[in-house]
């Protein structure tokens, strides 16, 4: 059974983003095992700002070698390629991503989206990368919801730079 | 020079409590090295709030041996024996606190208080102690402030009940 795993990193503080959108407070001198992450998904959803913020960050084709979706509420969004724009339900369109075969599904972000996949019990794991700062403001990694959500600490890493990466299995 | 310490569970969402106050899924097993560090200070600060929740868990004497200040904006709160309340401006009240021989002082919270420390720069080391679970709602540790702190981890341990306790010195 394919899983789906919110791969991403945060401030201590909750923040993936400073409000303008800005990451330069992430590390970007390692890649805290992402390589090997990457290799075990063959899907990534998002939501359409954090599929902008990836153009920014990747130029035109992000997500190189993996089947992306972006969910928007936008129809004029055009697909293409590997790149494929979703204005159904998310939570349906999901559900029937994970009956067909497959790798796992990288749960890419934002807030918004991964509210709506908390609050439909739709994710199995998280990798958490916190970041040894407090940003004071930006934009939030958990909205609130209103789905408690119980997990397990499966893997506990911290680097040199004060990167502290937790994987915690979602209990179902 | 005695450090000001803000030592203080939450979920891996923030919360540190429920919103209705409740920390029922705070872990109580154990005591995650809370009686080594509190043999380290001799004074608490706090905001109302969290004291009158203090009253609820630990009785009419809480924070035993120690003493205690509690900034609130009420007059008629009425100081005896070690706990005193105090009306006037917590930033300059905390700094001539600093000014005075004693042992480290610890934060206890809530969000309000910690935000005017974070803003001051007082505050000089963070204990968090992340629950493996996402609440959903509740309240912040963390409010929006203007502040940004970077921070340099020191200690992390983990736990097998899947707590994640991390020791940050704030950088100056």
């Amino acid at each position: 059974m394919r899983k789906i795993i919110l791969f991403i990193a945060d401030s201590l503080d909750g923040y993936i983003a400073r409000k303008n959108g800005k990451v330069d407070w992430l590390f970007t001198e390692g890649e805290y095992g992402f390589s090997k992450f990457y290799n075990t998904i063959d899907t990534v959803v998002m939501g359409r700002k954090t599929y902008d913020i990836s153009l920014e960050l990747e130029g035109k084709e992000p997500f190189k070698g993996k089947q992306v979706f972006v969910f928007t509420k936008s129809k004029e969004a055009e697909s293409h390629g590997r790149i494929k724009f979703v204005i159904t339900e998310i939570v349906e369109f999901t559900k029937e991503l994970l009956k067909k075969d497959g790798k796992n599904i990288w749960l890419v972000g934002g807030g918004e989206i991964v509210k709506v996949f908390f609050e439909s019990n739709l994710i199995d794991e998280i990798v958490l990368s916190i970041h040894p700062i407090i940003l004071g403001d930006g934009i939030p990694l958990f909205l609130n919801n209103s789905h408690q959500t119980n997990l397990e600490l499966r893997v506990h890493k911290n680097f040199d730079n004060g990167l502290v990466q937790l994987t915690y299995d979602v209990v179902k």
